[in-house]
């Protein structure tokens, strides 16, 4: 519990400033045999880049990432994969000023009350730069749930007042969207807005939604790691994220149990499913073979250009203007992160899955 | 991570079923020299009891709590804490039937397919009793917390349609209230609610709402454990929650950066505040020393005396109408969980919290 | 790290003090569908009873076994199984004089000194009973050895300086000999020296030895938790011991690589062992198929009756004579302790050595 | 427990393999505002580089230890500081030869039994080198240790049949010894011992001792993570260990009660200690405040030049001479690992260590 180890069988460890050498991460845990590749983890790492719209942070990062250990001959070897991105980009920018006041919704003086001090070139370890190693790591997960059969899909619901038409929605059109909507009227619409909000020196939040596929059921625990539980930490672990919910989340607050509860049905192929699936394919904490669904609430970019109120180091209430430009929205490049914490939480999920039953452990060692 | 111990420093470890020989609870590592005793923890625990109204479930429990370990003299030794409450009910009740199919909203069908078999009896391990080593530990950690000046405080905000008003809101209303309620009108209202859709054999959800005063700033974890993140799992993982959400939650995702920013402020005795709250207490997954507030959504119970679609162990699809009366909502009995896991929590990261900076801990083992 | 949980997939919690109401042990992590029972249990719980021969200490304790949780219609469930043995004993016994000093050899001194204060009834929870905990969880970790073929054997090597001949020994004299010496003349020998000493109100030390048998290549962890490192813990946990080695131990201290190599060797049966056994069974902290060999070296029971200078609670240096009669040896009740904390360990790696291989988790999830 | 990945409060995460791209370590849990430096920690790695008499091994390595995160400024920010040092040695060494056969005494076949396949580059991940970041993280560790005024100082004890004589030991001669050894007159005739041995294509092995002092009464915990079963583990996870004991050991065995204990004794300066330490500072897990001894036993190093049976790949009983040159000794290059892992368990430990009591949590916070 100190901050930066994840997992339990799936072990993450990450590390890095926002302009110090560097970020990365070390996975321990992850199995022997898997195909793995810095090119494929480019990909992922990619989608979180700034700078593919005309809004977002100018900031030019390449991001390459290097594997420095676990992996031989094109296979993990079953020992800890360590993963350097490299910073670029750490020109002799000046945070003299940002040293000594705390900005509004950063976590300035809340690290200052923790740690006494703080490392506070553009955010120090609480800057979003910090999910490169997440995303890293993720990227290995997901291509570890792919061999299992199971797909982790997550794109912008909604961003301020727009939200998608479901039945305008394609898969592939996410990754067409500027904004990873996956409903390209919604996203230009979301776009224009942002625009709009950003001239305004303002900044927006929204929603994001991750769709599980190909889950066994199953999967999870009783009790105070049930499955929905552990999703909803990873997912609230990510700097911006205010709230989350499963399936129906907030809305079964004004429902009634008639309404809310899942039929369970046995199909002409005689598999148990469900006629609906309020519950987010999650019961008592256990995967149920449906769709998992996690939607979460990110909110509005704490850096504005607009003045503001703040207090600084020396205690003295004063009006300050953040300096540069700053993406005015979270959500698209946190599409990424959120994907991410879902599949690492799912792989060590399917792993401590395995001894649940003596008969299965039985076979497993009979061979 | 399986499933019934939770806590780093702080270590719940609860154990029973709804109809075997009891429930119960060791703590490991509670400090010692705390004055604890069986009769504080009771008052903990008969505030989740049912039965307290007309309208909830009817099951006569004692729930007589005894301590087996780690207090001597009245006060703590350090050691293992055991706590166990004997199920005194279990009837030969005849739950035969339930063994046969997979009541919907329910883990029936997950823990079979989890663990191949399971306790059917009043849904073993999976039933709301097992809260009632939660809250065991959680009056233990409340008890620490009150000696350091925190209050954890937990009430209904919301029933079906019908919300509290702020304005006429008593803390101590909550207690008078049979839902929960510090808003005593719209607990009148709530239980007119509950009652019509009770005698329509359905059931409803709500909204708990939790408030935590006097927290230190400085108490929490970056990147994966951030404090929202552990608090948000720690209420996840009550049974019928399905959304959990910080400061404004949800409603961040409309909002603006400018709107939803808290400006901080220097008042006239020297200490720094916000000018708002939006963020709930918690900047960068660190406390901020304001209130820290948290939602949970609720759904309504799964067990309704309608018929209902599912199906059976033979995989037939067929119609149930589960037997026995059912409490016709869950929320007011779950608002002591809430309080319960979130001062565990809390308790946890108070404990973490003290190996931060180098200077406290050298004056720490000075003395 | 609180003391009293160990694991991480098969997790075991224990509790109690010596004079308290009771001992006890919850499990979290036992795989569902393995048979178990209060009686099997009990055997092992027996074989560490005092009292069994003339010399042993004479507090009369039926310690009846009871499972409160975790099994159903004769196995277990997959939830946490939680087990007590009530204290029948704790009658009216003045500790008054025992709560004025430090003790020699004892954990007196060091409890007051991190606690503040103890329980000093019997030694609270630094007495031996609380391995009673530890006993019953190996007794259903041992249970789950033997269906995956594991067999785990300890035995008393030596007491004082009488130690076994390894041509007069048979494993079932191990339970006909009172101190638990597979070698009956060497027992003799053993029990002869033990009165001896006790006559001289003095106490007495021994090795124990213990063996794994079909023991599957491939289990253990590289680097911090290689298999020796953590079953060495483990051992190394129980009060009285001062020393663990692995295979020979502090022997190759003086050997050379060319003696201490252990040469492989393919059978006739195209399996792979070895010509020699150095290394007791772990190559890089993980299993080779061979068996593992440990021995722990445990020290003479502190509890003496002869007087001893030590320091009371108002710092006065101070002449006393432990009242009461004590075993003046730990070894032989100790034997079934070491077999307990191996088997739990193995039981935790076995189950984290499911996930070494990506090829293995897609068989398993396949089907 | 995937094993790489030690310590609860401060958590070390190390990675690497012997001819990948290079060694690193992570630490998270270090608190914020100690002075640290890239000089300070490489002065503890060049403590363990090979090459510094003529019998070991002629790798040469600059072994340039560099730190990409968590200080600033000169001091800790309290998140997690990663270091690595790049493999400069990684030359296009032949290892085909290697890959075909199970080395004895090596980890080659328990690898590819838990693993499938290996990296069998100079052991991969189960060589020696891989200590490189254990030694990083105990500089650190050291360091912190140092600023609560405690020292961890480990020493050659004997080497084959040469031990030290304690009449003739200055601390400052180990520093000047090429094993290590605090006695000159044993360390030139342990350097001709070995150097015997390696003329005769064959390696010898020793016991490292280790002395903590200036550490406080009442660190550890009682039962399964005792204070000596943790440092136990900790020294035996060093590859080549294959016993460790505390204060007395293995001595115990044969000793009474009346011999083994200690006395305790109030002196003049009202301070309470013991009149001996057969005890090794340890008192039922918890430190009593007196020096911590502790002794390691390391095997003879595996790789020699003579001729060995071993199996190669298609199970064939072959005859092999292992190539390449290679230290005859592992022992004084262990020194330092001993000493790093001590400190790290140590820290852990005294972080722990500070919520045993109340009363001292309650002052810690009310400032």
């Amino acid at each position: 519990m100190s901050g930066s180890v994840y997992g339990n069988s799936f072990i993450v460890s990450t590390w890095g400033e926002s302009h110090g050498e560097g970020i990365g991460v070390v996975i321990d845990g992850c199995p022997a045999g898997l195909p793995i590749s810095e090119d494929v983890i480019q990909v992922y790492l990619d989608r979180r880049k700034p700078g593919r719209t005309e809004y977002a942070t100018p900031r030019k990062e390449d991001d390459r990432l290097q594997i420095l250990s676990g992996v031989f001959e094109g296979r993990t070897t079953g020992t800890p994969i360590s993963m350097v991105i490299y910073n670029e980009n750490h020109r002799p920018y000046d945070y003299s000023e940002i040293s000594k006041y705390y900005r509004p919704g950063h976590a300035d003086y809340t690290y200052d009350q923790k740690y006494g001090f703080r490392d506070y070139r553009g955010g120090g370890r609480s800057s979003g730069r910090e999910t490169g190693g997440r995303v890293a790591a993720g990227a290995v997960a997901a291509t570890i749930l792919k061999e299992l059969g199971i797909t982790v899909y997550a794109y912008t619901k909604s961003i301020g007042p727009i939200s998608i038409d479901y039945q305008k929605c394609q898969k592939e059109y996410t990754y067409q969207s500027p904004v990873n909507m996956p409903d390209l009227e919604a996203s230009a619409k979301a776009e224009a807005y942002i625009l709009k909000q950003r001239e305004e020196h303002n900044s927006v939040g929204g929603i994001i939604e991750c769709i599980v596929s190909g889950m066994p059921a199953g999967i999870g625990q009783p009790v105070f790691d049930k499955l929905d539980a552990a999703l909803t930490k990873a997912v609230m672990s990510i700097g911006a994220v205010k709230g989350v919910e499963i399936g129906d989340g907030f809305a079964v607050a004004t429902k009634t149990g008639y309404e809310n509860n899942d039929s369970f049905f046995c199909d002409s192929e005689n598999r148990i499913t469900k006629l609906s699936n309020h519950a987010g394919g999650i019961l008592g904490g256990i995967s149920d073979g449906t769709e998992i669904i996690l939607r979460a609430a990110v909110k509005p970019t704490a850096s504005i250009a607009r003045p503001q109120r703040t207090v600084n180091k020396n205690n003295e209430n004063i009006e300050i203007e953040i300096q540069g430009r700053h993406d005015p929205i979270i959500v698209p490049r946190a599409v990424v992160v959120v994907e991410s914490m879902v599949a690492i939480t799912l792989v060590d999920y399917l792993f401590q899955g395995m001894t649940s039953r003596m008969d299965r452990i039985k076979e497993f060692y009979k061979r």
